[in-house]
This record gives structure tokens, sequence and C-alpha cells, in this order.
């Protein structure tokens, strides 16, 4: 369905993607498994119309993937791709890489804050 | 500097906070140490004015607290809050620890698409 299903995911898409609480309330509901579009549209409490739109973003940004429901093909159903969630998490652990550093430096500069 | 500086970050302002490339740019730098608000400014290429109006931002979401400089009380230094990205950290954890029953889903799920 997206055409960027198997590219890597792009941290500004994925920032993108999640700065909407409906749009992070999809992922926490596929965090618990795959969802019909339908489904997804009635637990966020919106029309399936502005289900569509959000999911679309998702699934630009490689966050979700959707298929065909096996028993009937008219319904798409939606999943999360662990590789939005890792790409997110590997900005974190990038991040908390430099900690150590960073609180060495805090010392450091609050060293030189006392020694005036 | 923040009145929020010591409130519970609220996962909607992390994440409006962090959508813009040059404030994430900003959590970056600060994640390798404590940095005044003009070399911010000057490593990320922008004016003194346009980093204001981003760290007031980052400021108000609580990701970054600001102090006076030890030695030049009129130079403000940015330093990344932990609870920020403690806060980032705890969204995606509660994800992953759905993570279990999601591919428990999704192994029933495909089980049904085979059986048919």
């Amino acid at each position: 369905m997206s055409t960027k299903s198997h590219t890597v995911i792009d941290v500004d898409a994925l920032f993108d993607a999640l700065v909407a609480p409906i749009r992070r309330e999809v992922v926490e509901i596929l965090g618990h498994g795959p969802c019909p579009a339908g489904e997804l549209a009635n637990v966020a409490g919106v029309s399936p119309s502005t289900m569509s739109r959000h999911l679309r973003v998702l699934l630009d940004a490689g966050v979700v993937a959707a298929a065909r429901d096996h028993d009937d093909a008219r319904i798409r159903v939606f999943s999360l791709r662990p590789e939005s969630m890792g790409t997110l998490r590997g900005w974190l652990d990038d991040l908390e890489a430099t900690w150590a550093t960073r609180l060495e430096s805090f010392r450091a500069h609050a060293e030189r804050g006392t020694r005036r």
C-alpha cells in the first residue's frame, strides 16, 4: 500500500507523524496488534475519513503498514512497523550515548562555577 | 527561568517541542553538555532571536532548563533536562510492553489467514 514500507525511517517524517496525539493513539492501539481502519476510527472516536487521513500520514512516514484482510479483501488491516519505533529508540540511544560526556561536562562546568 | 522546570513532562508538549528539526538539533547539542544561547545559535546557524524563540518552546515544554552563567550573569546557559528524554523513553517502553501481546496477536492473525 505504502511505497515506503521497506525504506529506512526518516527521523523528520517520524516526528511529523507522531506530533499529532490521535496518530500516537493509533500507534498505541496498534501496539496491541493489527487493527482494521474502521475499528481504529471507532476506538479513536473520529470519522472514517479523518482516520483515513491520519493513516495516510503514518503510512507515508513508514510508521504503519497496511494489508488486505485475509477474509475480506475490502478491509484494510493496519499494523505497527517495529522499525519506526526502532528509529525513535535509536535517536534516544544516540542521545544517551553522549550522556556520560554530558554529565562529565556538567560537573566540570559546576566546578568552574564554584572556583570563582 | 522556566516556571515548568520541576513539573512532570507532558507527552503532547514534548512531541510538539521535538517536531522541529532545529529543536531536535538543540537537544542533540545539549546532549554533549550545557551551552550558552549564543553558541547554540552559532552552531545551528540561525539568528539569536530565532534561537531564542525555539529555546522558549523547549523551556515551556520542560525539555531544557536555563541558568545564568556563573562568570557572566548576562549569559544564559541551557542544559538538557534528563526527565524529558525519560518521558520519551517511558512512552516507548509502555508501547514495547505490549509488544509481546502484539506479536502474539500477529501470529494468531497470520494463522487465521493461512487457515482459510
